[in-house]
């Protein structure tokens, strides 16, 4: 078998045309950093719009800035900006609050919309806060709704007239297994289900194509591939077909046609802007605001196909340099199926990963034996994953990871 | 009359043991900004603290920086820190979402624990986002509550035993009435009725004593007066005899009792965790500790003594240096029943408070006749309340407010 080698991957490195944004970003130096799609790297540019926000903004402009410096438009503006990365139009989609806060918001008014229906079907392995809103939202409503999971290859017979909407994660956030969006959207909608996608873990990282499919509502986060910072607020869409109808769960006076009258009846905003709740997380936003520029410049055609590009090359390296010893491919082959990851399995999982930080790769581990490679196509080279592999060859072959400090304990990665 | 000059206002200045605070922020030269009721200053330090945030934590030490520089303690750490604000204990407190966010969670969880009453009680002039959440909510849940609105005097009568939560804000945001904490706690509890205090409007410029007033729960604004910066992540407080019964209203990962096993059945978290939903916003958590911290440096008993005071000299300067003008005061003349501002009504409003700006004095209008004047005592001298009444005579003499540009408009501010 033809072997690759590091020359071949630098010589990726050289075609790649989109080489140039990984100076994009601040990257600490002999990282690798596999693990994008728990958070994004940091753009240039970001601290300086940090620190002008902090100091010209909120030091000297105070509360005008929410006029000056467009305070105000923040969430609007920037949902405007990532409506552009998932194919949706500019007054669909606010950034706001967190992912799991939009679900709840969409959620209650997805079931709104489907009054008679009392199912909501899911994927048994979606994020599990996704599962938990679900059920949370079930029990606080206590209408009789009902949560029916199942397998991912079931999905399509789980779809009937009693079902009120179809909630799902595009990227499976361990496999990494990408699902087909176009062709479930189109079997609910056949069955008059509504689709509640969450997007988490493929924006930024692919071409989504939400009005093109006839997706209903989505939710996203905005610090993976989006690089908007740790906790950055997440944004929400609606089509527009339902922005009149679809009423807002958490009636807050953002979401007021007209906020600043501080009148004492609500009255939603005509559009997208009736779910907003509070005042907008600014410093969280601007930040936001920065990644998600940096990724407009991008041809996220080329994004996706560099994408599986890396994937490809990190399960072939695997093969080629590791087959000795006992991985598993966790995630599906053909590249068209797989979201911007690779995950694969093994039973000392947790403390391969750890040894691997020790050698300067950062990847993450998921219960009960997956190791997680976040491949983001901004700022990762080829070069990066030959010698994230090599690491991994150094730290299987010298046993590096037997150690008793990479025993698993609860820890956050 | 004896009349007060500047003079004495320079020496109260000097003789205030609060004074040093001043420098502890940074303040635009040339301009007295009386709306630190709408938006805190910026606390010198809060820029390094970003920057270091960014550049370090983000940039650098990336996804680890939840465990190296604790960002999955921070709603915890920095509620524990609030606590100390507000009287309570540090297991009680978490720093998330926003105000309105957090008053849905808890109001929907306040009726769980009172699952045979059905009315809500609040206050007709209540904030408004307030009352919108309260209606919201109870559309949401389609179980026949009812929202009671009384005018404030006649709160105590409209308490009974079919009410579930009484609903309040400590602190009128616009007549700056401060309500008896104490007494409508005691009087909610002694017919069964749970206490929901929305502390936006006071905390960070009063002593409060919610476990001294046996308060359930409360929830508060972080970029008032505790200068956490535009948007900040607000907080919220369950008294710990309810921590065990009081449900999370949104099943997010982060109340889950171990949100890192990714187990697909939610467990709530024991403590006042479980009422955490998505990830912490670590930028406005940072920006807001820095403000807390600051004010955990203060005397809140000297805070609250020089805020009655700034008070006091606005009045009575505005009487003796204004008489000719039409203003009326719209606040409480008794300093022990007014929150941290002033307010005085007059039918230029508006026009008056625009024409102010353009003299470098920043206050807010609220319609449809009220001038506010928030008084943050940390930062304000009694000096500036001179120069802003001085500033308010040379408008109102010189008709500076009668111009085309300073029309009513819709605007934010």
């Amino acid at each position: 078998m033809y072997g690759l080698s590091r020359d071949d991957c630098e010589r990726l490195d050289r075609e790649d045309p989109l080489g140039t944004l990984r100076g994009r970003f601040e990257l600490p130096s002999g990282l690798i950093y596999l693990d994008g799609n728990s958070l994004g790297a940091l753009p240039v540019g970001a601290r300086q719009r940090l620190d002008e926000l902090v100091r010209v903004q909120w030091g000297e402009d105070l509360i005008r800035s929410w006029n000056r410096h467009d305070w105000i438009g923040m969430p609007r503006r920037i949902g405007a900006k990532i409506a552009r990365l998932i194919g949706a139009r500019d007054d669909e989609v606010i950034a706001a609050d967190s992912t799991s806060i939009n679900l709840f918001k969409l959620l209650a008014a997805a079931l709104r919309l489907r009054p008679r229906r009392r199912i909501i079907v899911s994927e048994r392995t979606n994020f599990p806060t996704d599962l938990y809103i679900i059920e949370g939202l079930i029990e606080l409503l206590g209408q009789g709704h009902e949560l029916r999971l199942v397998h991912a290859d079931e999905l399509s017979d789980a779809l009937d007239e009693k079902v009120a909407v179809l909630v799902m994660t595009q990227v499976d956030y361990r496999s990494g297994r990408l699902h087909d969006l176009a062709a479930l959207t189109r079997q609910a909608q056949a069955k008059g289900v509504l689709t509640l996608w969450d997007l988490s873990h493929s924006a930024g990282a692919m071409p989504i194509e939400l009005n093109a499919a006839g997706v209903d509502m989505a939710v996203g986060c905005g610090y993976k591939y989006l690089n908007g910072g740790p906790g950055a607020p997440a944004y929400l869409f609606i089509a527009r077909r339902h922005l009149r109808d679809a009423q807002p769960t958490i009636a807050g006076w953002m979401g007021h046609a007209a906020p600043f009258t501080f009148a004492p009846d609500y009255r939603p905003a005509a559009g997208i802007e009736r779910h907003l709740v509070g005042t907008p997380p600014v410093l969280g936003l601007a930040a936001l605001e920065v990644g998600v520029d940096l990724l407009l410049e991008a041809d996220l055609q080329l994004v996706r196909e560099k994408s599986r590009r890396l994937g490809d090359l990190y399960l072939r390296l695997l093969d080629q340099e590791c087959a000795a010893f006992g991985f598993e491919h966790a995630c599906p082959h053909d590249s068209t199926r797989r979201g911007s990851q690779v995950a694969v399995r093994h039973p000392q999982g947790y403390a391969i990963i750890q040894a691997l930080i020790v050698e300067g790769v950062i990847g993450d581990f998921r219960a009960p034996d997956i190791l997680r490679f976040g491949l983001a196509p901004l700022y990762l080279r080829y070069v990066d994953i030959w010698d994230a592999v090599a690491a991994l060859h150094r730290v299987m072959a010298s046993q590096a990871w037997n150690k008793p400090e990479f025993k698993r304990k609860a820890t956050v990665t």
